[in-house]
């Protein structure tokens, strides 16, 4: 077991990994309100958007005008989703700087999810880094169901590890690997941080956590003591799992700041303007805040 | 660190710390079903209620007739909250083998919860303690605001240690460790029960952590990391925080039953047949369930 990281960044997925599971199409005016509350919050990451087709995902039509509106801040990057040349090139033409590419660990989730075998989802991005290198845009990689998929089950730890080294060699600078169901607790966090860091520097890796079992923040805390200082959440929990209506999705940024203020490690995230926009977002959206912390200062 | 314990006992406080702050109060039928439930599944511990008045607390009227009226298992003992000698005498008259005692490790909440200071509050215990003694009842003893009060902010570490060891050299098998308002944080979690297992040995411990942070699963995480074997938690989620309307109050039982599957820790207790007694729970109180766990299940 590592030590704790000193410091550890918050990596804010909430306008994009949120939105896109809304009821609510949100717009553009609002979602830049969103984001700039967020910037003035102090994130180091905040995932501006999706340059997917906005026939299937109408919630991140428009990511073009989002990304040109927003007031950027200097420390902050605000990557956006490409999952293909195209969504590279849209990203390109509204001056992002930073793009994610979104891969699985589990066979059958890579098919459903983007329609090819992981393998060949592996040719797909090396093309996607060759044209973000002739860029210079900074890529950051998703592996998704690396706990469990909701098709076939158990995911080897060493198939994510594998996938995960691929990932780095072709120059994704980081892998975030999520728990796309959030079915694992902490002992499956130990063995998968394990085997990923044996073939990885563990500042190359990111957690992605999902709460739908409840288990995000024992699983988090626990990436933190194998040394992992990157933790993506999502404001006021947005996302909500699409494997399992009505239940949780990701973790809320409140509650892990709360936590990481609590161990003494800093994040430069102010919890109060935090919690202003995770206020703001959930009037916008009319839901309800899955926040605990939220939720509790609220009622004081 | 030591390790992880082999076996953990869940004790289930659903039935008192659940139920008496639902604003609907309960049949003496409905309870009983509920109890019944809850031993259908596997517990050792199940707090069955509490000998408090029943104009304060009506929630809680007629425990006696809950006591006799459960089909009591072998192999679980069914405690009942005893404020005072008058509530010792009642829990006795109705059969009572396990009585529990509510302290606190604040000055502030002592007064405002049980009118008398902690010095005051531990004399009454001796009282009730020689009375049990007498009548071979054992004995817990809870201990509230361990990680802050909701009036006086910091409680210091070692006035919960010290308090625990007078309770245990008084005559209780066992101290419960309360997170009454779930304000605690990992670290705080360590830094408090290396205070505590310093005059106590770890298996007389047991802690209860509230959520209302968020905070509770990576605290109860962090407490099994030190030793500690028994954890309090409640069914559904069921109790909610008296300090912050509207906040979440216990852990849900069925997400620490998860996590400890998953981690392969033995409870003997039936994720199956708990989950029965979470949605019966549910619609008999006509409130939504606070268990991750069992929102997902139920949208599967």
């Amino acid at each position: 077991m590592d030590a704790f990281p000193d410091e550890v960044t918050v990596f804010e997925v909430g306008p994009r990994d949120g939105l896109q599971n809304q009821k609510k199409t949100l717009s553009v005016k609002t979602r830049i309100q969103f984001i700039d509350k967020l910037s003035a919050a102090g994130f180091k990451y905040i995932e501006a958007g999706s340059f997917v087709s906005s026939e299937k995902v109408p919630q991140m039509a428009n990511t073009d005008q989002v990304l040109t509106g927003i007031n950027r801040h200097r420390n902050c990057a605000y990557p956006v989703l490409t999952p293909n040349l195209q969504g590279l090139e849209n990203a390109l033409n509204a001056g992002a700087t930073h793009i994610a590419i979104f891969g699985s660990a589990s066979e059958q989730f890579c098919r459903k999810n983007i329609n090819c075998s992981v393998a060949e989802s592996m040719v797909r991005f090396r093309d996607i880094l060759q044209a973000a290198k002739q860029h210079q845009l900074i890529v950051r990689a998703y592996l998704s169901c690396v706990m469990g998929c909701p098709y076939e089950g158990e995911v080897a730890a060493n198939k994510t590890a594998s996938l995960a080294e691929q990932l780095l060699t072709m120059g994704c600078y980081e892998i975030s690997l999520g728990d796309t169901i959030g079915i694992g607790t902490p002992g499956q966090v130990t063995k998968l941080l394990r085997a990923v860091k044996a073939v990885l520097p563990v500042n190359k890796i990111a957690v992605h956590f999902h709460d739908t079992y409840g288990q995000a923040l024992a699983n988090i805390y626990t990436a933190l003591m194998s040394g992992v200082a990157v933790i993506d959440a999502s404001v006021a929990g947005l996302g909500g799992c699409p494997y399992a209506p009505g239940a949780s999705g990701n973790i809320a940024t409140e509650d892990i700041v709360y936590m990481l203020n609590g161990l003494g490690i800093t994040t430069k995230i102010d919890l109060n303007t935090l919690l202003e926009a995770s206020y703001f977002i959930c009037r916008e959206l009319n839901c309800s805040n899955q926040s605990k912390v939220a939720v509790a200062r609220q009622s004081l």
